[in-house]
Parts: structure tokens; C-alpha cells; sequence
């Protein structure tokens, strides 16, 4: 099966070395070529055009956002360069209404559409264990399960239609964002309280207080290391998907819109490109707090 | 040891009958006749009244709040039935600055005390499996300890002096209520997408989106079964805490204040002894969203 990954960002650079690990012909397309670069080294074959590629079964797309989909799907000359009846799995967080959109123009060009965003991190996409919340038609799902096979430890089948893929990302991305904002408030307010934050760590972690974001986050806090898993300015996206998509239909999401307050707040201040942990810096600002690793 | 637990709510009486089931004497003091029964039917020794009690070395304060718990301590009889440098282990979520108060005015009187609240539901306090954070002197923490063995499965010893257990209550009770209210939200928003709530949680519960409260809770919300395990009000009192020690000290905490927000509406509206997930009453209420078991 000769694969196309476009874009080899944290998620994608780790679905592309995993397919290459489990054998399939893998096209790695990024604009920066450093990604392409580290992707050469994992034996894998970049390409720094998509007029190199030729006869591609499956096209995993792992850009950051709806308009890049689209515009890597429907503005490029990438759809000439898919084998009749290829399979093209969109990884990307994106409106529910917008997937089902796209998958028609994808389906109306006579390709198959799964609807298929990602979880669990960079470190797991490296390990071929991300999870995957996809949704499409049988025949499609049946043929992309090698591919799932190799990037992925989980693949939660959610219907036949494209959608449902969409709308419980999009739900996970609510809890997540929320969950890293409460996990910064708590660290902070633990921070006034001069408490030992490894302590606190050590401790919610085995209480009904913790969350795998306030597991997996807090300790950035604690140690002072915004190194960037995530980033800010993946939540200022995803939860202003969450609170457009909620608000279009009049759902009331009050914490989302307090959570994403913060991280756009974080944004303009030049940490958008911050571990999303790095929120706390606004709360910590706020508080006259001073957390580990600031130099106030 | 004789020992007494005043308070036999869903913690209290599961602590009470842990001891009882540990081989300590114990006496249990409740204004709810029912509970006295009830503890009565598990070999406990039941009174109506302090007066009834003599010779206590350690007595257990599980009542709802710290009014309710210096009440007790300082305005019934009860030290008087206390032997010298008899142990008090208050139990009771309240503000650090008063778990200190109350120390103070304890050891003046003589005895020791450990500030020692709880964490992990009914469930685990009836198998003697509850959480303690407790902090106080080292000989204090020595002879509680056959008292933690039996209604614990952790005790984290967090310092010498009273507060610092109920400054990582704090925290927890923050994270808590606040994850609560996020899986509400959550759950709203995918009943409004037609989402089916049962995949909704199977799928977050394995994703980055999970938390303890959202596996605990979300589940009361999809079956529409709001029987309280622990109530709004609690956490009306317990974010109330919160927000109060944070704003005292100028500390920002949006997320907590959003969730308090919610659980004040539900509680004024009438919800405030169904369990915490009802918050997602009012958030339905907003979004005009049909939940599982609503009757609109």
C-alpha cells in the first residue's frame, strides 16, 4: 500500500514512522524541511512537492487545521495524485459539520473518506500507539486497518458515516483543554499556599482529584519546563472549536469558555508556542504567584 | 482505644464502622436517628446524646462543615468527655486558616489534634479504603495510626502542624468540582450532537479527555440516575472554600468560580441533595438538551 502522510508535525511524523516500520511504502510531504529531513533518517521517503508523488493508495492528513485540509486537499494537485478508490484519512481536529463537508468533495472526487482524529500524544504516535476515534464507510474502514494497525494502539469505530469521528474528538478536546486549565488553576493556588508541588503531584494523583492531563501536565509545572508536548495554541484552536460549535447551537460550555480565555490570553502574550501547560503563567501573573523556573 | 466518631454521614459512617470492624470500642454520635440504627445493626455503639459518652482517646469529627465541627468541638460537652492528651482527628473539609484556628483552641484545651480530611467516596470509606491527608506532630500521627490502618488504604502524611492536609484537600476539592462540572458539560454537549453517551464514555475513559470524576459521574448522567453519592451542596460548600481562600489571597481561579456558578444554580433550584453530576441539569436547562431520564 504506497502511503502519503502530509504533515509530519508531532502527531504526523509519528503516524509516518510507524508505517514505515511496519513496512508500507511511506511519502512523508511537509513544508519545513528540517521534518523532512528527520523523516530520511527514519528511513522513510520526503518529498518537498507533492508533483513527486505518483499512485498513492492512502493519504493520512496530519496538518494543523481545517483550512489547511482544505486547502491541501482542494487547492493542490494532490486528489490527481491518488489511485482510483484511494483511501483519504483526515486526521485533523475539525468541526463535525466541517468533516462531513469535506468528505463529501473528498467522496464527489471518487475517493473514500474516514473521518478519523487523533489522541494520546507525541511520545505514543512515535510508538505507533496513538488512538484513533474514526468513523466511515465498512469497505473503508476494512482496508485502512492495516494502516491503523501500525500507527495506532487503540481505533474506536463510531459509525459508517463521517462525523462521529469529529464529534467525540471534540468532546475529548473539551475535557483535555478544561482538564490543563484546572490542572494550571490547582498548581497555582497550590504554589500561593507555598506548598511542595511534587508533593501535591504525588498525592492528587491518588485522590478523586486527578485527571491524565493534571497527571501528565502538573509535573511541567512543578519542574518549570514549558518544552512543548502540546502547545497553547492547540487549545486557543480546539477550544474555540468546542465553544463555535457549542454556541452555533446555542449549548452552554461556561468552563471551555473560561479554559480557552486563558489560553488566548497566554497566546497574546507570546506563549503560544508554549507547552499548553505554560496557561499557568497567566494565572500565576494574575496571582502574584511565583512558580518554579520564573524569574520574578 | 475507645473511640468515637461524631457525624455518621456517607464518610463518617463508613469510617465508624471500619473501627468497629478493626475491634475498637467505638461510639457513634448522629442527630439522624436512622443513622444511629443503622450503625447500631453493624455492632456499633450508638448514642443519642454526648452525655452518654466517657473516657475517649480519640474521637473522629465527620460533620458537614467547620461551623457544624467548632459546634461540637466547643460548644457541646464534649472535650469534658475526653482523657488527657486524648487524640481529635477532624476530618472535616473546611479552610486551612481554620483547620489552624481550631488546632490552636484544641491544644489549648490539652489535647492533641491531627487535621486529617478524607478523599474516595462512601464506597471506599464503607470497606475502610478512604483517603486521609492529614498533617500533625509526629507522636499524634504514631498513635492514630491503628485508627488511619482501619479506615484507610492511604494515609499521606503531609507535615507536622495542622493545614497543610486541608490545603491539599483544597486542591483536590478544586480538581474535583471542577471535573465534575466539566463532564457535564461534556456529556451536554454530546447529548446536543445525538452522541450515544454509554460510547461516549467507553471511548474518553481510554483518551487524554478522562479523569477520576468523569468515569465516576458520567455514567450517573447517561443513565439519567442522579441518587446522590456525594450532593451539589457539598460542593457549593466546598468550592465556596475554594474561591473564598483564593480570593483572600488575590489568587485567580475562573475554572472553579465557572463550576461553583453551576452547582449555586442547581442547588437554587432545588437539585442541591441530588448528586454533584446534576449540575448538568442546568446546563441541559440552557441548551435546551433532552438528557437521559429528563421528563421535558
Amino acid at each position: 500500500m504506497q502511503t502519503l502522510v502530509i504533515g509530519l508535525g508531532s502527531m504526523g511524523f509519528g503516524a509516518a514512522v510507524s508505517c514505515v516500520r511496519a513496512g508500507f511504502q511511506t511519502i512523508g510531504f511537509d513544508i519545513n524541511p528540517d521534518a523532512l529531513d528527520r523523516f530520511q533518517a527514519e528511513g522513510g521517503h520526503p518529498v518537498q512537492s507533492l508533483d513527486a508523488c505518483t499512485g498513492i493508495d492512502c493519504v493520512l492528513i496530519f496538518v494543523v487545521n481545517a483550512a489547511q485540509a482544505e486547502s491541501v486537499l482542494f487547492e493542490s494537485n494532490l486528489l490527481s495524485k491518488l489511485n482510483p478508490d484511494a483511501l483519504v484519512i483526515n486526521c485533523v481536529t475539525l468541526a463535525p459539520s466541517k468533516a462531513i463537508e469535506i468528505a463529501k468533495n473528498v467522496k464527489g472526487n471518487g475517493f473514500r473518506y474516514i473521518d478519523a482524529p487523533v489522541s494520546g500524544g507525541a511520545a505514543k504516535a512515535l510508538e505507533g500507539r496513538m488512538s484513533i476515534m474514526a468513523s466511515g464507510a465498512p469497505d473503508a474502514m476494512r482496508d485502512a486497518k492495516p494502516v491503523f494497525d501500525a500507527i495506532s494502539e487503540h481505533v474506536f469505530e463510531l459509525g459508517d458515516d463521517p462525523g462521529y469521528g469529529s464529534r467525540m474528538k471534540l468532546v475529548n478536546q473539551l475535557l483535555a483543554g478544561v482538564h490543563i486549565a484546572a490542572a494550571a488553576e490547582a498548581m497555582n493556588l497550590a504554589a500561593s499556599l507555598d506548598m511542595d508541588l511534587h508533593q501535591v503531584i504525588d498525592v492528587i494523583s491518588k485522590c478523586a482529584g486527578s485527571s491524565w492531563m493534571f497527571e501528565n501536565r502538573a509535573p511541567h509545572i512543578a519542574d518549570g519546563d514549558y518544552t512543548p508536548l502540546s502547545s497553547v495554541n492547540i487549545f486557543v484552536k480546539d477550544l474555540g472549536i468546542v465553544t463555535d460549535e457549542a454556541s452555533g447551537n446555542q449549548v452552554a460550555t461556561p468552563l471551555s469558555e473560561a479554559a480557552l480565555s486563558l489560553y488566548q490570553k497566554a497566546s497574546e502574550l507570546g506563549l503560544g508556542s508554549e507547552d499548553d501547560s505554560a496557561v499557568v503563567k497567566i494565572l500565576a501573573q494574575q496571582s502574584k504567584v511565583t512558580l518554579p523556573g520564573s524569574n520574578t
